[in-house]
């Protein structure tokens, strides 16, 4: 652009202010320092001179302004005669991209002069790229000028970070860019060319410790408006409560960033290196459920989350204003996937949010949350369905270990957690019918007349009980009572007080709760009668059994608190992109 | 069980009647004919005699009642005398697997002696099993009696049916089984063993053609309580208005089953061969949608269908009850998948339900549908994204052709419809500016005047034209105008009245929407005042691009269009488990 376009300084040459050739000069204005140190003499000086030289002060002020002027207007300059190494980029990057591949035609309004097309590296793969040169896009994380001469950028992309350096050189890189570099927001996005190199000592601060990056160019591609809610930093801190001394002995204070803040700007806080790997690994578990049961001839299936009737259970429900009517959103697709059986689909899964209207403001309720969904007919034991969800969640387990242990040491650095565990060989999965689990509690001191069903608080004492005598972070409660189970649960055929149903426990925190399902429309509807349920009010559901249905059972697991306990986030909304609880529906 | 329980027959022996060894001839009453030609004289003879010889009547009378009893009590000695070959199997199928699973105790309650755990035969394999004995359950699709001696069965598992045939033989099949089976209603549930044997001619009515199975026991799993709403055979006829003549040249009247009455018995419906290829498609596509994704980059994300404001754009929003206070249904994961953008995890997509509260009631609307969406960072130009999407619809067409042809061929005979075209190599995929577009239409003959946006009909005609010239059902559209687009899309750097956006189309009708979005909230808010949307009302939108946010664009694609476009279903309810649309909410 240099000598050409000097003229234009204050002329747009386009229609739309948001996409004309900006001059840089305008964008750049907010982001180049004016310091006082170098734009004229500092206020104490001239309170000084006022004192004794009164007369000399306007005089004085005005000098000063046009030392200020002439200063903005040097530092502009050098970086409007410098914009192939730094600057503010247009919001649309390559305007020309068409024409240049319908006609080879060169690109001629870009404000930096980089061939198009050319990849852009990610800093996980710096350390092996020592002696070259790399084009990337980053933030700014953090910036600390050291003189005039030096500046040391933090630069991050997601869970990975690498420094680097703009010092000032002779023959290339002048004093103003290092000035303006340094005056660059953190979280700011910049687009980075320069040279790996290996740095002198490990590199502490970033997740690339052994090279750094030397700067040829920096362009601005966002900027940031207004103040961050909280440093990066700070979102990162390990959530202990151990006291970090200085080296003078003292406690250090640091800011810790409250949940609440943190969800109130969640675009902010998902940024840090634990969230990112947190959803990484949320994504995760989601690919290895899909994967197992692809494998053992499940169909992926999609059922409506509208819903005619308010049913299934006594659990709350959102009720939905549907054109002149009612609807409301379903609260699992337990109904869907049995009609899908009915449906001779014999085995379907599906990923889903569901829907609780329940006022619980708990750590491990949410009003939404993903589904992970199964149900499978049954050749001649329920067991059959309880055994293929074991092996799907060892299937997810030691996925998640062999693939993502990067992930779980990010996160780990910020929630300390024992490592999850769980027993595999010959022994397997430990299964308790829920008698046994009663007279654990019991044993440990429990009165058995409070334990007409497991409260949380039992459950987490429960989970204690198992991890110290097996060892095991993951286990089976089976063959639940009757009462406790929803008016579709297949009674046990021994002792109809008792079901064929079980729930799934990690750390102590039933993670999946399931049974075979009555496939019989009399037993169906007798059932539902006995629940307080009216068998009309569910009448399509009921009329798939009555035109034959095989046996089948299934489960239905929480994502959110799969991930939580696995990872042991300990708050269920710190596994939700944007969580839904009963006071927050946004953002 | 034979002998040992003759006695018990009206004792039940166990606390639940839903449980217990079930006495057969109880289940059984109903299922087993007691046609009159075994019975007694019928009517016709007894009038005679009535007329001839009226004192006669009484003691005639009588003795028909004790024929009738004795053979009933016959027929029900036969079955249970030979329960290990028919009749109603428990509910419960294998009351005792931990027993034998923890101490090889021998199985005694089940009521085959059937050894435990044999696996399951799939239908689709039998051509190759020649000769071998085959243990499966499947639906009775037809039964079809041959005289008194044979009775033909038609087996169904999902998309595969095989003959099956019940021949009485003097060592061991009686004709009271062979009477039993033809009395099996269509659609009851079956556990059959038997032997694969190659048919003398190919089976014209079977998928499987060249095998039949003779069969040597057969349980009843489920049986029918009530009428079908309609047979299989009607709800998988060919959905053409061609004629088809009988032997004697006589045009055929068949039953052609409603959508609409399909669709109150969607679980019926669903099990026609074609219904069940079309789930595999559909769940193909996601899978192929996600494939391809996870190849590139991209991260799967969960955003909150439930909403704190109705925002977005003008279409309508469904009002959700929530606790003291309101929500609104997301109608897309629009706002979502962009802050996911502005936290940093560059590439994401998402799979979840998309509610639109238009009073729609067309062939291709419905009210709750999957939407496929991703959003992406642009390095350069806003291209990278449409081409993206492009190798993505690429992929997913290739994956189905290569992979789903027995599926697609399926489906092809009920819905027949031209192979879907698109352009592979070089030239690849027809890329048309919306003005080369409506240029098309102009030379057509559509009034230009008429032609602000192209309308459905005009889509369609628009796809015809393309297919005419470019032999192509799927082309792109890019360059809108800008007044067609949503608030949040990016204008066209060179002319403001376009945008930087682009929809897909296949066979004429639209299946994806995208663009580029706007990244500076600056422009964002001033794009959101002149679309008449107040932007305080979407603050933490709006916040996240403050906090610095990269370009970036996406798509969002219906998987219900794919789907019916790609097989030519003509209506979206059947692209749809459980469609939802205004009228509907049920099943």
């Amino acid at each position: 652009m240099g000598a050409k376009e000097k003229g234009k300084r204050s002329v747009p040459c386009s229609k739309s202010r948001h996409f004309v050739q900006i001059d840089l000069t305008l964008s750049l204005r907010a982001e180049v320092p004016t310091g006082d140190a170098d734009a004229g003499p500092s206020k104490n000086e001239l309170k000084k001179r006022q004192k004794a030289l009164e007369k000399e002060k306007k005089a004085a002020e005005r000098a000063a302004k046009q030392q200020e002027l002439a200063a903005q207007q040097a530092a502009a300059e050098v970086v409007r005669s410098s914009r192939h190494r730094l600057g503010r980029l247009e919001l649309i990057l390559d305007r020309c991209r068409i024409l240049r591949q319908n006609s080879t035609v060169l690109c001629l309004s870009t404000s930096h002069r980089r061939a198009p097309g050319l990849p852009r590296a990610q800093i996980s793969s710096f350390s092996t790229l020592d002696g070259q040169t790399v084009l990337f896009r980053a933030r700014v994380q953090t910036s600390r000028a050291q003189g005039n001469k030096m500046v040391f950028l933090n630069l991050r992309q997601r869970s990975d970070s690498v420094q680097a350096l703009v010092t000032a050189t002779p023959e290339k890189i002048s004093k103003q860019m290092v000035k303006w570099t340094a005056g660059l927001a953190d979280e700011s996005i910049v687009l980075v060319q320069g040279l790996v190199r290996k740095s002198p000592e490990p590199i502490k601060s970033a997740s690339v410790q052994d090279v750094e990056v030397h700067v040829s160019q920096i362009h601005l591609i966002s900027g940031i408006d207004g103040r961050l809610p909280f440093t990066l930093e700070d979102a990162s801190r390990a959530d202990t409560d151990e006291v970090i001394y200085d080296a003078d002995g003292k406690p250090q204070q640091f800011n810790r960033v409250l949940l609440d803040t943190r969800l109130n700007s969640r675009v902010v806080d998902l940024r840090t290196p634990t969230n990112q790997a947190v959803f990484k690994l949320q994504s995760a578990i989601g690919d290895l459920f899909r994967q197992f049961l692809n494998n053992n001839g499940f169909l992926e299936i999609h059922s409506p989350k509208l819903q005619g009737a308010a049913t299934e259970s006594g659990a709350s429900v959102f009720k939905v204003s549907y054109f002149k009517g009612s609807a409301f959103l379903a609260q699992s697709p337990q109904l869907a996937k049995q009609m899908a059986i009915a449906a001779d689909f014999e085995r379907v899964y599906e990923i889903g949010p569901v829907f609780r209207a329940e006022d619980s403001n708990t750590h491990r309720h949410l009003t939404e949350f993903m589904g992970l969904d199964l149900e499978m007919t049954i050749e001649e034991h329920y067991h059959e369905v309880m055994e293929l969800l074991d092996s799907l969640f060892l299937s997810i387990f030691r996925g998640l270990r062999e693939k993502y242990s990067a992930e779980i040491a990010i996160v780990g650095k910020q929630f300390p957690a024992d490592e999850f565990k769980w027993r595999e060989g010959p022994e397997g999965t430990l299964k308790l019918n829920f008698r046994q689990a009663i007279d654990m509690l019991v044993e440990d001191g429990v009165p058995r007349e409070t334990l007409d069903d497991i409260n949380t608080e039992n459950e987490k004492r429960l989970g204690r009980l198992v991890k110290a005598k097996y060892d095991t972070d993951y286990f089976i409660i089976d063959k639940f009572p009757m009462e406790l189970r929803p008016f579709y649960t297949m009674p046990d055929p021994e002792d109809p007080t008792l079901s064929n149903s079980y729930d799934f426990f990690m750390r102590g925190e039933e993670i999946l709760s399931g049974a075979q399902r009555i496939h019989d429309p009399a037993l169906l509807a007798e059932k539902m009668r006995s629940k307080g349920v009216d068998p009309d009010s569910m009448k399509a559901y009921l009329d798939g059994f009555r035109m034959g249905c095989a046996p089948h059972g299934g489960g239905g697991i929480g994502l959110e608190r799969v991930l939580m306990l696995f990872l042991k986030l300990n708050n269920i909304r710190r596994a939700s992109l944007f969580p839904r609880d009963p006071k927050r529906l946004d953002p």
